[in-house]
């Protein structure tokens, strides 16, 4: 599976010269991640941290921006889970709009106790979860 | 040479677990590299742009997030030049806590005309004053 | 008419206290008027600036934080149209969740023309526009 | 007293018209109120926070944008106390750039305990601290 989810590219996301500020997609791939989290696996981020005590902090970030976006156009969100590690996992998202790649991301996040603020083990549950978008 | 400066987490960079939200740090990034060009290359952005007609917009980074970082941490980043290449160069960014590596960011810019949208070769003037940061 | 639009609150708007960090009201406002710009009114931001080389700049902005909101709470906003002036308008923005009213705001704008950065009288197209959305 | 401040204008505030995109004011506001604590009032937020159990949540916000502000403007802020109640205050920010008045800022904030969620009297050592930047 691949989660998809469109976007609008926002006048708040442009810099001066009106094309997406860069860090303003590592913003959006975390809201793709939180969408993927409540829409694709039943666990919005409140819960996680709340009643879980878990959360996903980002350990390494990689973003080529191939295109620039302007605001008003519509970015198809495309997330798949690439590695599946003891407490970590690999992430890809890549944003298009129309046929044209414009951003490919990788994010590596790790499972995180909150009470203890180690990694812990993704266990068998959550690693089903994530194994469902895994690209083989 | 090593282009240094100094900067307050701010309240406003950190998440609901009181660390650091690591798209922030794209933008503390950015704000490194503005400082540089104005401070370390005598070249503001506002002139750069609108006089010279030249722009750095961001086609790689990378990002390691070492350990986290919350509001109050005073974080010393310092910024070489890795790589300079016809019309592209890699920057390295590191910010410190006192002696603990907290984020290493790699980010590739490209050197861009605003007219003709497209790359520019860095010219021996440009070259000059990047190579003074590029560490052998 | 009322424009309304569901927008849930994300990660990225919350402070260390977990309630959204008080300038993210700015932005999901600002949201919201492009949002209504583009789909009740027709106009997206992109063909406002560039081919009607129009703007409607911020001139004053009122906010009432009447009780504080979390991630993953969904807002229901209400865009309204109060005054309707000679080149300028104030419009008000209501958010709730469920029947608690989370957060009042007013927002004045000018039209303002790109080309000579000053303000230009709303003509009748666009005051009949705005009118559709005036409360009597 | 006033506490004063100065700011650069950074690219990441500025929209595609090359001015500040005006929800960035109440974050740059939201700075000057943490430099004022820090600075003058000699209590850095995460003290407060964390040891004083105390927040100053914002519940009204004024702001009148009177010129714009492009990147690289050296912006001279002003804090001052406007009024101070039983567990609110008001505190009003100007921000020049040289004699030129940009934006004008009135901001309530209330006194809060982070255990119970309400509002606490301001007690004498902070009014004492806060009447200080009262002007008469």
């Amino acid at each position: 599976m691949i989660f998809t989810k469109t976007k609008t590219v926002r006048f708040s996301h442009c810099d001066p010269a009106g094309i997406v500020f860069y860090p303003r997609y590592a913003e959006l791939c975390n809201e793709i991640v939180e969408d993927w989290f409540r829409e694709a696996l039943a666990v919005d981020f409140h819960h996680l941290h709340d009643k879980l005590r878990l959360g996903v902090p980002a350990v390494r970030l990689e973003v080529e921006f191939l295109r620039p976006s302007t605001y008003g156009d519509s970015l198809q969100f495309a997330l798949r889970v690439r590695e599946i590690g003891n407490a970590s996992m690999v992430l890809e998202v890549i944003a298009r709009c129309g046929d044209e790649e414009r951003v490919r991301i990788r994010l590596k996040v790790v499972m995180m106790s909150l009470d203890t603020r180690g990694a812990v083990r993704i266990d068998d549950g959550w690693r089903r979860k994530f194994a469902a978008f895994l690209e083989e």
